[in-house]
C-alpha cells in the first residue's frame, strides 16, 4: 500500500505530560512512527497547504499553533509549552494576551505540550493525511498517511490528547468537497476520537463511528458515550460504541460489525480510517487485549466494504510491537 | 468587627499547584490564615449543616469533594489528587468512574488539589462565612468570616483557583432565601469571581460587581470581560470592571465608585464583600499596586452604602503583610 510521511514529523518531541496526577515521559515519543517508517517505504509528502487544514480548523487556532511556543520564550519560560486553566463553562472566542490563557483557550487538557517543533510537525502530519488522499483520489484503491502527530483528539479550535490537526477530519472534509462522498470515518484507536466527532458533530454530510473504550473510565472521558449521536443536520451521524477495559477479539469484532454496517446504510462512498494501534494487549497505557494477528481480521473486515480508503495513523504505543501491528493492519487490506 | 473562623480550616495544605507550565509551591497556604487569625479574636463558627451548601453547590460536586481523595489514595495514588484533562465542550453531568475524570468534571484548572484535609477545611470555611450571616441577620451592622480556602472560583459544580465551596455565594443565597435582600455582591478581589459570577448568571435575585485584573492576561481568563453582564432573569446583574496591571488607587478609586453605584442602584439591602488583599502592591502572583492604607479608603466607601454587610476573606498572598491589609480594611467599616 502506498504510504506517505515526511521526516520533519519527528522533529516535535515533548519531554513530558501531566498524567494522574504526575509528570511522566511522553508516551507519543519520535521513536513510535520511526519504527514504522523503518518497515514500510514511505513517499515524501507533497504540501497542499493550509487551504484544507483551515477548512477544518479556525485560522485563530491554526495561529496559536504556529507562535505559541515562541511566546511561551518570550514570557521568560523554558522548556514545553503547557496550560493550566481550561474554559468549562461559557466557552467562547476570546482575545486573549497571556500565552497562559491562550494555551487553555486552545486546549482541554495539561498533557498535550507545545514544543519548538510542534507546528511543523503537525503540519506535515497533515500533509502526508492529505497526500494519501490525493493518491486515493488519483485512482489508488487505498493509502496509508504515517501521521505524527497523531490527530483525532483535535477539535476546530483545540488540541488534546497528544493531537494538534485533525489530520482525519482534514482528509474527510476535503474528499467531502472533491465530491468523492459520502464520507463516513471509521476511529479504531483505543481512545475516543473526541475532535474527529466535534468537528462533524452538526454535519450531516459526514458519518463518524467509532470503537473505543469506554470514557466512563477511560480518557477522554468527556466524550465518546454511546448517547452522543449527533445533533442538528448531524443527527444520527454519529455512532459511538463504548467496549469495556479487557476487551479483546470476541468482544470487539461485533462492535466492529455494527459500525460497518451502519457504514454501509449511510450509503458511504469514501473511507477514511483513524487507526490506533493501542487495542493492542500489551499497550502500555490502554487495557484492550487485541493481537497482532486481530489487526489483519479488522483490516479484512474494513476492506469487505469495497470502498476507497485513506487510513490515518493515530496511537499505539508499544513501540516495539507498533511496526508489526501496523504490518499486520496494512496488509489485510490485500 | 465579629468575626468567625474555625481551625479546621487550617488543615487544607496541598503541596503545590501547577502554574505557568510548573509545579510551584501552593501560594493559598495555611499560614495566610493563621495569619490573620493571630491578629483578631475570631469567634468559633457554629455548624450550619449541609443545607445552605447545597443550596448553592449540585449534590453530586458536594459528595466529589468529599470522597476525592479516598477514591485518589484506592486508585493508588499518593499525595494530592490534581487533574489534567477537562470538559471543554458539551459539558454534561456524566456518571464518570476513574477519579481522574471525574476531578476534571468537576473543576476548570490543574492547580486546585484536592488534598486530605480539603473538605473538612472547605466546610467549615462555609459555615464561617454562614455564622457571619447569622450574626448580621440577628441585628450586627456587619461580620467577617475569615474563610480559608476562599469561594469566588468554585461554581455550583466545579473547584478550581484555590477554591472548593463558594462562601459569598452560599451567604448570598441564604441571606436572599431569608428574605434580607434584594442581595449584592461585591468583589474586590484581584481575580475575577468567575464561580460566583456563574452561579448568579441567570439570577436576578443577586446583583454581582467584580473589581479585578483585566482577564486577557490574568487568570481565570476566561470569564470577567465587561461584555459579561448576565443572561436571562439575571441580564444586567453582572457588572465587570477589570482594570490593567499596575492599577493603584487613583485607577482603583472610580470603579469601585462606579461598582457601588450600581448596587445602589439595583436596590440593594444586603451586601456580601469577597474580599482579597491581592490587590496588594506587593502581592507575589499579583500585579496592582494598591498600598495598606488603601484599604481603609475601600472600606469607607463600602460602608457608605450603609448595608448590613458580611465580608468574606478571598484570595491575598503577601503573607507578612495580609494581617496588617485585612485589619485596616476592617478598621474602614468604623
Amino acid at each position: 500500500m502506498r504510504t506517505f510521511s515526511d521526516d520533519r514529523q519527528l522533529l516535535h518531541a515533548p519531554e513530558r505530560e501531566l498524567h494522574n496526577g504526575e509528570w511522566v515521559p511522553y508516551a507519543e515519543c519520535p521513536s513510535r512512527m520511526a519504527s514504522i517508517a523503518a518497515r514500510c517505504a514511505a513517499e515524501p509528502a507533497a504540501d497542499f497547504g493550509l487551504e484544507p487544514i483551515l477548512a477544518v480548523h479556525d485560522a485563530a487556532y491554526v495561529e496559536f499553533l504556529r507562535s505559541a511556543h515562541d511566546e511561551w520564550l518570550a514570557a521568560g519560560r523554558a522548556g514545553d509549552a503547557i496550560g493550566y486553566a481550561f474554559p468549562v463553562v461559557r466557552r467562547r472566542a476570546l482575545d486573549l494576551q497571556r500565552i497562559d490563557a491562550k494555551i487553555g483557550q486552545f486546549s482541554f487538557d495539561a498533557s498535550t505540550p507545545i514544543a519548538q517543533h510542534t507546528w511543523q510537525s503537525a503540519y506535515w502530519s497533515a500533509q502526508s493525511a492529505l497526500s494519501a488522499l490525493d493518491a486515493v483520489a488519483g485512482g489508488e484503491p487505498r493509502a496509508f498517511a504515517l501521521c505524527r502527530p497523531p490527530g483525532h483528539h483535535a477539535g476546530a479550535d483545540y488540541m488534546g490528547g497528544y493531537c494538534y490537526l485533525n489530520n482525519a477530519a482534514i482528509v474527510a472534509r476535503r474528499a467531502s468537497a472533491m465530491g468523492l462522498g459520502p464520507v463516513a470515518i471509521l476511529d479504531v484507536d483505543y481512545h475516543h476520537g473526541n475532535g474527529t466527532q466535534d468537528i462533524f458533530y452538526a454535519d450531516g454530510d459526514v458519518f463518524f463511528a467509532s470503537i473505543h473504550a469506554d470514557p466512563v473510565t477511560d480518557y477522554p472521558f468527556f466524550w465518546g458515550h454511546a448517547d452522543e449521536t449527533g445533533e442538528g443536520e448531524g443527527a444520527g451521524s454519529t455512532l459511538n460504541l463504548p467496549l469495556p477495559r479487557g476487551t479483546g477479539w470476541a468482544g470487539y469484532e461485533p462492535a466492529l460489525g455494527r459500525a460497518l454496517e451502519a457504514i454501509a446504510h449511510w450509503g458511504a462512498k469514501f473511507l477514511v480510517v483513524s487507526f490506533g494501534a493501542d487495542t493492542f494487549a500489551d499497550d502500555p497505557i490502554s487495557h484492550f487485549r487485541l493481537v497482532t494477528a486481530d489487526y489483519r481480521r479488522i483490516a479484512e473486515r474494513i476492506a469487505g466494504l469495497g470502498l476507497p480508503t485513506v487510513i490515518a495513523m493515530e496511537g499505539g504505543y508499544a513501540v516495539d510491537a507498533l511496526a508489526a501491528n501496523v504490518e499486520e493492519f496494512l496488509g489485510g487490506f490485500g
